[in-house]
């Protein structure tokens, strides 16, 4: 299988370490050592004929996958391109530059970057979604291999991912722990006890393959072919290495942890590096041919609500998804352990091979639908909303993957009553919010929620839906429209002298407030603020235009709310806004006693708009 | 050591499991079965002797500690305490009612609450951090038992706090891993495979007791028994349990998560219990007495920075908390294995003792961090700011424990430059800012920091403090004042017509643009908004009055940051508010170029404001 000889891959990887020395040197910052210590584990790989994979073409569907878990590697990583020719030199010496797409850590800028990394202990997530993608979904035998570094290890994800893995078995999935034994700041908690990280692996259901020469090119490709073989559960090769290995003064010495050498320390490293041909590049195994089918789309099924009947929107999400799965034939469903209670059970009942179970491990779960995200799928992830917050670091970093995926949160807000705090979900428009470019719909009926679904589906990129716990009374017929950035306005006449603005469970209780303040002689629109991200911009400044007073109301703190982002888009505007949300400590009880509590019913809004009546008008 | 006959005590626990289903049935809600299968388990720690608590003060030092990291039994916590006899049976029926404080899952409102739980695979952490309080600091013969949940098992959470325990070797701290098998929609990844949970514990350093009737009260006992003589590692007790137990229609069943009796269910299982003595209350051993040292406070020292001096605000940081070590004697400092960033590694060289390294494993961190807080400490936890994001579950979950807690992250925004968006933190602000009553602090050089951290180590409750990683020039006198809620106007007249807010790296920015805009004839009032929140009202209604346009200029994204947080504040003046903020995405390049990238370079911040100068003045 071997394409090259032992000393040609030698040499190679002389170079290697050359340009990791030289464009750190040059940048003025990165991490060589981090990447001295893998050099040979990935020269091996790739270069010895373990790893399949078309340089003229990164998307190929058959490729064998590489995700740098230690993204901070990325010198290396970048050299390893450079290595099989499709970088230069001089493309390296752009690593880090605001000019360059080499950046300080690897992201979607740079094509043969599989998935961003640079936060620890994610990349293995992402490697699980693309190796049960090629086992379940596409039935390709491409090979995903992930490098980790052996502090990450810390890192509970890492967990997560590993007993998912054994879980479903993905005998197509290859860790490589890089154990170089020294973190940031000094030693790891394990240090060079490969045993340990063996005995661990193992009760986690993987086979292990140790490497105690984690510099011997030839062990390493050993190891790698040994793993080719293995048919029952993912391997990891867990290797003995050094840090900063091949320059004398960096190797196994802490202190040195992202620090790039000055000028008279790169020329005492490069000295102290054999003299090897600086042309040699290294050959990569083609990937078999392969496709897979690409199924003809089927039709989307209708549904049907009559207005006034009551459903909660988690069960309409449930609904849609199960109605779309045909029309979308990529689409996945992935649940932590919730799917009775977000009703993504409803798409499993239909599509059992594209339904995954994920158990209560969110980070994980966000990591592998970015991995499937990532090799052409559409996956729909859930749980409660509440428990995203889990996953905040995940599905930041999957923002520089440019992936197309879905995140669908049940349970928002106090609404949900007896289970008190910990369950409700408060934080996670601002959470979503803050992941820049991802849409954020709130539906407040089943109508909507079908709609935004399916807009959802259509749409390429980040989303995030919120639905309710509870039943709510359907609002819209089946043939109104609903659009990412829309809103609809349920009330308004020419008489309007102040909006109210409500999103999934207010809106119902703005209604409701409509209709009180009317027989009190106060008109009011009312906008179904469905699209949180982005905004309806016309109908915001129309209704501030018009009616010169906004109220927003939402089941959600301030912060990052929809109170919030309603005040910034409008705060070039002459128009006051008060925003009504959670700002008392939540906790269990009645539905209606906590929306009381909160200041967000019905009620309360009456009340809010009479007191603010009274305020504006003349004593 | 037994203090209760075995016929008693299962007595007791036929009378818990009479009101696990009474208070769940009349509250129409909550987890009798997740409840059932714990009883025993419960009942032979409380009453066989084996916990040692002062019944009439749960908050004496050296009570043991339980902790129901599976927060969804509570019915069986407070049934215990109703066993112990501090609460009565009327009181259980005020379950989940938004009158009482026995909350859907236990929170502080219930003094017998060591820490709020709910999110799952939270509440082992916390153990860790009490545990380490009676091992490292407090130096009390407590012992900490935490009732783990078998599903809440998948967390990655759980096994960065069994790495961490073994390595702390804590064996003051006793796991319960409560195997019934099943989860909320189905059977766990590893059902009854309590060899595979073993193994797994093994390999990660910790005692294991296997009592393979959970429900028998004799092993269960001996098991507590036995974990009480080990002194090298932590133990965990795994036990094989039936969910349901007791009643013979929902013993082992799938479909009964979380769902109460309704009235004929309810008589049919309580027909079925045995008939026993209702009255029948429980023992609990008291505590030993114990006191643990007031150190005498000393005196914080001075600080020496001259104005225009640079030094980093982490760097000064690192300062503060070193020099106020000696005054709060009570303060500890936990880092995410980047001490070296964070400058915490100053404190650890000053006070190895009270510092503690807790790798890379940020949920744990703070779960421990929370653990300290409620054992009286005050736990400063730093980590770059991005990666807070990783343990947002865990500080959204904090807050329902009431805690003393102070997090500080380091390497805010895109002035990191050349490691790229993996590791800017441009969410942290939106993230703390969610978590109600939580101080947000944002100093902009070395005087104000060491001030503000001051602040944090005196106030009691949660606070951020946001760092920056390059040099920044010193901007006070060490006598300036600094509090939680003000602001500093650097720059203002009687002719000011615009106002320049900055926080940390902006508010630089600011006062370069104020420089370049007073030459082209437009005077602006500067201010430090270090105190985001709360935010100083006063100030900024002032500005909003004086200058009637306010340019909010912050190295953070759009939603949840800055800008938002004043457009809300300000959403009822009539003051155009404009944001300059980060909206392009981040990438590597040098500060200058990211902060121009963005708009929020000084360049930017004066373009800005004439392109408005422009756009208002009459044409």
């Amino acid at each position: 299988m071997s394409t090259q000889s032992l000393d040609s891959l030698q040499q190679l990887s002389v170079n290697i370490r050359k340009w990791i020395l030289n464009c750190t040197h040059r940048a003025g910052s990165g991490h060589p050592t981090s990447s001295l210590s893998a050099v040979e584990l990935m020269v091996a790989l790739m270069f010895d004929g373990n790893f399949r994979y078309e340089l003229l073409d990164p998307k190929h569907c058959n490729n064998d996958r590489l995700i740098f878990s230690k993204g901070h590697a990325s010198p290396l990583f970048y050299s390893l391109w450079c290595a099989a020719g499709v970088l230069d030199e001089d493309d390296l010496m752009t690593y880090r530059k605001f000019d360059g797409i080499l950046e300080g850590h690897p992201t979607s800028r740079f094509p043969y970057t599989e998935a961003a990394t640079g936060s620890l202990g994610q990349g293995l997530s992402v490697g699980v979604g693309m190796a049960m993608n090629a086992k379940y979904l596409d039935e390709l035998p491409y090979r995903t291999f992930v490098l980790i570094g052996d502090s990450e290890m810390a890192e509970g994800s890492q967990w997560e991912a590993i007993e998912i893995a054994s879980h479903y078995k993905l005998n197509n999935l290859v860790g490589i722990l890089d154990v170089n034994r020294l973190g940031q700041r000094g030693p790891t908690m394990l240090g060079y006890d490969l045993k340990t990280y063996e005995k661990r692996l193992e009760a986690f259901g993987w086979n292990t393959i140790v490497v105690p020469e984690g510099h011997n090119l030839r062990q390493i490709s050993d190891a790698y072919r040994e793993a080719a073989t293995y048919e029952d559960a993912p391997t990891m090769i867990i290797a003995k290495t050094i840090k900063g290995k091949g320059v004398p003064f960096l190797e196994n010495e802490k202190g040195w942890h992202g620090k790039a050498l000055d000028d008279e320390q790169l020329q005492e490293a490069i000295s102290q590096l054999p003299r090897v041909n600086d042309d040699l590049r290294g050959e990569v195994r083609k990937p078999q041919a392969a496709s897979f089918p690409i199924l003809d789309n089927g039709a989307s099924g209708e549904f049907n609500y009559q207005p006034g009947e009551k459903e909660a929107t988690r069960t309409a999400y449930g609904n849609a998804i199960t109605r779309l799965g045909d029309k979308h034939s990529q689409m996945v469903v992935l649940d932590g352990e919730v799917s009775n209670s977000t009703r993504a059970e409803y798409f499993r009942n239909k599509y059992p091979e594209r339904y995954f179970e994920m158990f209560i491990a969110e980070q994980n779960m966000v990591g592998t639908a970015l991995g499937m995200a990532l090799r052409g799928k559409i996956p729909f992830v859930s749980t409660f909303a509440a428990f995203f917050t889990r996953a905040f670091d995940q599905i930041r970093m999957a923002r520089y993957s440019d992936p197309n995926i879905k995140f669908v949160g049940s349970h928002a807000g106090v609404e949900i009553g007896e289970d008190g705090p910990s369950q409700m979900g408060l934080e996670d428009l601002a959470m979503f919010r803050s992941i820049m470019g991802c849409t954020v719909l709130y539906p407040s009926d089943a109508v909507s929620t079908e709609r935004l679904v399916e807009e959802m589906a259509l749409m390429n990129g980040m989303a995030y839906l919120r639905t309710t716990r509870g039943k709510l009374p359907t609002l819209y017929n089946s043939d109104d429209t609903f659009c990412i950035g829309g809103s609809h306005v349920l009330r308004q006449s020419d008489r309007d002298t102040i909006t109210l603005i409500g999103a999934g469970i207010t809106l119902h209780e703005c209604l409701k407030a409509h209709e009180a303040l009317k027989e009190k002689g106060i008109v009011s629109r009312v906008v179904d603020l469905y699209s949180i991200n982005p905004l309806d911009m016309v109908t915001l400044r129309k209704a501030a235009l018009d009616t010169h007073r906004l109220v927003v109301v939402e089941d959600h703190f301030a912060a990052g709310g929809i109170g919030e982002a309603v005040a910034a888009a409008l705060a070039d505007q002459m128009t006051p806004i008060q925003s009504l949300c959670v700002r008392i400590r939540p906790r269990s009880g009645e539905t209606e006693e906590l929306l009381d509590l909160e200041g967000i019913s019905a009620k309360k809004i009456e009340e809010a708009v009479l007191r603010t009546e009274l305020a504006a008008s003349p004593s």
